[in-house]
């Protein structure tokens, strides 16, 4: 191994797809990216606190992602390592299979490498992990260690879930690329559920090739969870990572809390949008009245009643071990009727088909992830009412890292794509990172 | 045209298959036999009124279905004639599309032969048809003139719903084979819904091997319609039919309301099961406790949640034109808490899994279709115990002619199988109607 190919192996920035360049070239590049990726852990956790789970050594395995360290999300089921859920209730419990994905990911070959720190079963109640740009501020949740494992260099990929806005909210919090996929498109089998009408598998990574990899390789239908459609398959090419789609035409959408968002925020998208037009996109503002007016009130009833039906008697049983957040949601649950149930199910389905239309003179949406930087404090992780509109639509949606705020946190952008169009979505995800050319680099921590 | 041929062509007992054969060899065969059906329902309709619409007259068409008049519920989408849902809401109204099914009639030659009478909208409210084998009894529902019409004779083949025991019911009462395919087999878009998580389209005819090219023609996948899954391909030899599942493994299953059944219902399933047996059947007692128990009301609660929010605003806006039926379905659904209802899914949900381990040693479940004869009078369409299970998981059901009652009114027998195993079960069934060899002829009304 030549001293450039050391220092890539063991660089925080490494990306999936140039990790995998090295190692078809040099097999024993991939031991020494793995154990340098252990030993950043090791260091890192006192500090950052990610990772629920570490393992002691790392075996290879062949296949195409032989080599690549992913770190998995402690509500997703490993049959070698504990999956605590979050919950002291699950403190050490070993489950009896691995996740559907788990297993896919140890059929191409990729290292399990430990499991991070999820909000309590990825809702509200927070982990101990850190901000690594600031341990004073949340890392945002309810992925929070995966998308700071990420942020940190210490794993170029990692597996996260949403259900409100726990993949993209982090990954904007943490400086990272975050994709949540169209509903359908990985099965959650071995994934504790929260609300099955809008949970969805997603991924934490440095680059918009990265994830577009990931959900080539990871996407898929199975009998054991039928959900939403499976998306259609697309090859993502090692060497030269998807091809962007240039000068897209872009809608923005700003919602009417746009003004609620903080200046530096707003600025970003402002100068992206300048910047993007500049190289040659077509921007136009996009109302979507209807979804600015319902998304939040229906996510909530579908959330909460899905949720009280999966935690009712788990907080009755364990009163001194479940959060007074999971305790509300519950409560917010059994306040529902059934027919106002079906009717934000209802409600769900219309905001789909309208913006089935809304969407189709478009490539893309082009939006805030939140309202600014990760709050101060770890006790709450940040909203996610910048993420709720598109998960409950279930469309694809991507986190870009594109500024830093007044504080010095991570700021991104969020593009949207039609239903089941994510591999169009990437595509111009992938165009406008290399526009804005932005790379926030690892925090010094 | 032979006087052999003209006699099968205005025979009321004709099959879809043995029409087909005879149209190959002789297209004005097809002419003569829509002119004749058309007769019989004119002639007829003044005492049976199982059509709420009849054309004036036939024009054929191309294609594997040519020449075969097919009856349609009139829940069901017809872009020219009126579609009333059984309700005089919908008096006189024109759909501006045909429902998927009835599009995919015409795309395959089949006659649109008029609309038949439903119960208001598939619920219990009923209509005035009679059943053909004694007007003082009820012909079942919902799918009332669709069962008479097919009964009596007037067309080989009609379309049917079932959210409870809409098909299987009405066909045991008439007579004739009903078969409700598995949940997902048939997109229901453009048929007005009752309950999406239960509906079902379905169908009558005379002969086993009709309804099975029924659904090898019609079943398939719509964007329009995600539910369930759709029924792995098959085809059926319009020379030869399907081939039987000789000497197959049978459940019989009997439930606790058994008892409640009438003694000439219960003599059916005994000497049916005697017959099968010395035929080389093997038949085994399967209890099904949990399916038994829970099955009635996990059926209602999300039979009624889903229907509340469906019908609401109707019975609101239209008190006057809806049944006292209608309101109170509303109502009991209105009464359901959002988490009743989700916990009632995920009974569902168990249940179909516990059955798939259940049936899995067995070729079919054999069963009743209802506790026996058709009740006295037109204002109780009949019990669905024995229907509501089966539509409950989803599962394959056919209803074959095996007997008459003490009142001389027809009794059936229920063939079930696993999910989306329709082909099996459809061939379990045929062998059952081969060494039963019952067939009730036509009633001479």
């Amino acid at each position: 191994m030549t001293d450039a190919k050391a220092s890539l192996a063991s660089e925080r920035s490494a990306g999936v797809l140039e990790l995998l360049r090295l190692f078809t070239d040099d097999a024993t590049a991939a031991d020494h990216y793995a154990a340098a990726c252990l030993d950043k852990a090791n260091a890192a956790e006192p500090f950052l606190k990610a990772f629920e789970y570490l393992p002691r050594d790392i075996a290879r395995r062949p296949g195409p992602l032989s080599g690549i360290p992913v770190a998995i999300k402690d509500i997703i089921a490993t049959s070698d390592m504990p999956t605590t859920n979050g919950s002291p209730i699950y403190r050490d419990a070993v489950p009896a299979a691995d996740a559907w994905v788990v297993e896919r990911l140890r059929q191409l070959g990729a290292t399990i490498f430990g499991k991070t720190v999820s909000t309590e079963f990825a809702w509200r109640h927070p982990g101990p992990t850190v901000n690594p740009w600031n341990p004073r501020h949340t890392p945002g949740g309810s992925s929070s260690g995966s998308a700071a494992a990420v942020a940190a260099g210490i794993v170029p990929l990692a597996l996260g879930s949403q259900t409100l806005g726990s993949v993209i909210r982090p990954a904007a919090f943490n400086g990272v690329v975050g994709f949540k996929p169209s509903f359908g498109a990985i099965p959650r089998t071995g994934v504790h559920p929260l609300s099955p009408s809008l949970d969805h598998v997603g991924f934490f990574a440095r680059r918009v090739d990265d994830v577009a990899l990931a959900l080539s390789l990871l996407g898929g239908a199975s009998d054991s969870d039928p959900h939403g459609r499976s998306v259609p398959a697309f090859d993502v090419s090692i060497e030269h990572g998807l091809t962007p789609l240039e000068k897209p035409r872009l809608a923005v959408v700003r919602f009417t809390r746009w003004s609620r968002a903080e200046p530096e925020q707003q600025q970003v998208l402002e100068a992206a949008s300048a910047k993007l037009r500049d190289a040659g996109a077509i921007l136009q503002e996009l109302e979507l009245a209807d979804l600015d007016q319902a998304n939040w009130a229906t996510i909530n009833t579908i959330l909460a009643s899905e949720a009280a039906v999966i935690f009712e008697r788990l907080v009755e049983r364990y009163p001194e071990r479940t959060s007074d957040h999971l305790k509300s949601l519950v409560q917010a649950g059994k306040v529902h009727g059934a027919t106002d149930y079906l009717a934000a199910k209802a409600t769900q389905e219309r905001l789909r088909s309208a913006f089935a239309s809304e969407i189709s003179g478009f490539d893309a949406v082009l939006t805030l992830p939140a309202f600014g930087e990760a709050p101060e404090g770890l006790s709450y992780t940040g909203d996610a009412e910048y993420c709720a509109p598109w998960t409950l639509l279930g469309v694809p949606a991507i986190s870009l890292p594109a500024g830093f705020g007044g504080k010095r946190l991570p700021l991104g952008l969020q593009v949207v794509g039609a239903y089941r169009q994510d591999h169009r979505t990437l595509r111009v995800a992938k165009w406008i990172e290399g526009v804005l050319q932005f790379d926030p680099g690892v925090p010094g921590m």
